[in-house]
């Protein structure tokens, strides 16, 4: 067993479980994060930004040893349920009947792994140290501590990066010559809202599914807390005209919610307070490569591959790095000339098809889940995939249901998409779409 | 006339030029650069990259007065010169006969700039200052003296970032919300070589074009200078068989030239010296967006938009940043709040046309201009033109000796390619390329 000294620059979700992967190695680990204990920071649950914990994301905390703690936490979504203006409801299940993504609290997911994280005393969490530069031919870090003001150095064997979308480690690494990096920003950004709880603390919409209100250009969705409150989410352009630029007064606010989503409106008695109390925040897509400097310094989760959060995949992700920056450690041995070049080589690739998948994704949930003849398509995919499993597996079971790399789900998912835009175009299809004749069409074209 | 204060960030080609034009306004300048004066440095004429001057280039030049002194020493190159392994050589003209790019030293271009700069009362150039910040709330530059070890803060209305792909002031603005911005490397860097002088300070080779020895993957080119020398440089993979990752020792490199460069190689009686006295240099593309912050910061050059250098329109690009934004100056009358949104809005796509436009051109010169097919259809082009001056101007014509915006060049480039594509495919096109049919094939299309 080796006592590499090694650093996670970020003690976030991915940087907590990451930090528990290689204390498990007996690997001499500090943790660091600009932030205070947020162990000691009360979470507000109903507040909290939610994610949406998928079968990656399981197998993560599943080799942390916390499974359990979260999955008390954590609220089973077995499908969406559409909102339409009118009030009609529309629910599309998002795989079997015994599968379903889980909405968690960030804070408390975060707290959890950092519980974990300090049961190994060959491991230590140091807060308030905000990274500040990077030596990368000494492996030295520079930390300002924001508490003493301090400016505090040290050296390590191996630095890990996991300090999200604006990385400081990745920002020093992007110096380097021949580092290609890129930020692109949506031109649409969303703002946080709330759903709160029945008096009695239950929910006030089914919260057994991912609601969503989709409006072609623009979306709500809602996701439930386990408070009883939902967090919802308005996705929306920043100008235009159904933007954020218009929609800087009470009026215009309760208006747009009153014509748009007027079901979810009636729940939402603090609308005009949360709106402007909140900020119109943005999205961001960082890609970068590679995700390596020779065998010494590694980025894992956000600070390598930001992408936007229609899939739900984001932190999913992060924890994937996780595993398999593990599996390969163990693959070679410790051998980290093998094992970083790898992981770069087969990670990359990953977070590039999330990314493509997750933005898709926007256009999928906010326009054509409203729409008969997508909806008509995934009910023709599910019976499909029913008969045939080990035929098809349609696109959201392979990225939400399984660990299909992420470029293999991309892929197989266009495909699929081809065989289906002729199914759908087959005379008919409303009436016989579980029909002998669809069967044998896909069976023909697969 | 406006007294605002302004700064010039880099004080490089685009910075110098731009400082000009400010200063011509009667604005007060202050151009920063972190080098020393490059007026008091010695310029080894036949050492420096060489730049290719067109059209787009004069202009600017034109408008800060010292074209004449540049035309002095500036070397016309009316096409290139293409080199075969077995000695033959091809001709391709750029234009007409009255038309030509111009080699001319950066050192040279950049000291004249300066001295001319240097006239107006009201600029004044700052060397040794190294940006280390911009506070963009109160327009306040951070610079460290890089003499004295100083470090000095300064207030200006206006900053310009003139500093190049690595610009200090277009990094500060890539940290601000909603701020696109990418870097990426190619797979190929360069080597600076160079064929000496005769003894009497004539050239070894014609001095009147662009040499290329064009070899598929990769390539040479060599560019006169005034002394005699030309100046020589090595296109090539970093990794791969042909690589640079392959020429470690002189053994190879002598073996590599010989065999694929036989002319240029007893032409070079320092290659392995030169060859490893020089650095494997990379080649970055830089994009971001917006090129403004409010009324106040402005990207011009390869601070906002850093090329590849294969249609030699780096520096012309930069130099047409500076005659667009100018224009704009006097069209919007000095509101500012209007200039640099428009300026963005304009150049933005100028930039990403010519960065295409020289990705493409790598291909043309390293590939295609050993290919007798694609010569032909250069000269079934030149033919078409000068007979139909009004409906077809060939893509480079349009590039490099016309004002036409980048991006529209490139849409029209690709419509013609569509239509030489029809011309090309016309039976027994070799022996009948200035036919009537062949005319009459064109107008048809057009």
């Amino acid at each position: 067993m080796s006592t590499k000294k090694t650093a996670v620059v970020g003690a976030g979700l991915v940087g907590g479980l990451w930090a528990i992967y290689l204390a498990k190695r007996g690997y001499q680990v500090r943790v660091f994060d600009r932030r205070p204990d947020i162990r000691k920071m009360k979470v507000v649950q109903g507040k909290s930004i939610n994610l949406a914990l998928s079968e990656r994301g399981w197998k993560g905390l599943i080799g942390a040893g916390i499974e359990e703690d979260i999955r008390k936490v954590s609220i089973p979504m077995k499908g969406r349920l559409m909102h339409a203006v009118d009030g009609s409801l529309t629910f599309q299940q998002y795989g079997r009947d015994d599968q379903a993504i889980y909405s968690v609290s960030r804070g408390l997911l975060n707290q959890t792994l950092l519980h974990c994280a300090d049961r190994y005393e060959n491991l230590e969490l140091v807060f308030d140290h905000r990274c500040t530069d990077l030596d990368v031919q000494t492996n030295t870090i520079s930390f300002h501590h924001e508490k003493t003001g301090n400016e505090v150095t040290e050296t390590f064997d191996q630095i890990y990066g996991t300090d999200g979308a604006f990385s400081a480690v990745r920002t020093r690494l992007s110096r380097l010559d021949r580092y290609d990096y890129s930020q692109t920003y949506l031109d649409h950004g969303y703002k946080e809202l709330e759903i709160p709880a029945n008096p009695d603390g239950t929910h006030q919409l089914r919260n057994d599914c991912l609601h969503i209100w989709p409006r072609g250009e623009y979306m709500m969705i809602a996701l439930p807390n386990v408070d009883g409150s939902f967090t919802c989410t308005l996705f929306i352009a920043f100008e235009g005209k159904n933007s954020l630029a218009n929609l800087k007064t009470p009026e215009a606010v309760n208006a747009f919610f009153k014509t748009n989503f007027p079901d979810a409106y009636e729940l939402m008695p603090e609308l005009t307070q949360d709106f402007f109390a909140n900020p119109d925040a943005s999205l961001v897509m960082i890609k970068c490569n590679p995700w390596h400097y020779q065998d010494r310094i590694c980025l894992l989760g956000d600070a390598a591959h930001a992408i936007v959060p229609f899939y739900g995949q984001g932190m999913n992700a992060g924890f994937e790095d996780c595993t398999a920056l593990d599996e390969l450690i163990t693959k070679h041995n410790e051998d980290f000339k093998q094992i970083f070049p790898e992981y770069s080589r087969i990670r990359k690739p990953a977070g590039d098809a999330i990314l493509e998948l997750a933005l898709r994704n926007y256009i999928e949930m906010r326009d054509k889940t409203a729409d008969k003849e997508f909806l008509l398509q995934k009910k023709i995919e599910s019976w499909f995939s029913e008969k045939h499993p080990e035929k098809w597996i349609p696109l959201y079971t392979q990225v939400s249901f399984s660990h299909i790399p992420y470029a293999d789900a991309l892929r197989n998912g266009d495909r699929q998409q081809q065989i289906m835009n002729q199914v759908m175009a087959m005379e008919n299809i409303e009436a016989q779409w579980n029909s002998d004749a669809v069967e044998k069409k896909i069976l023909s074209l697969l």
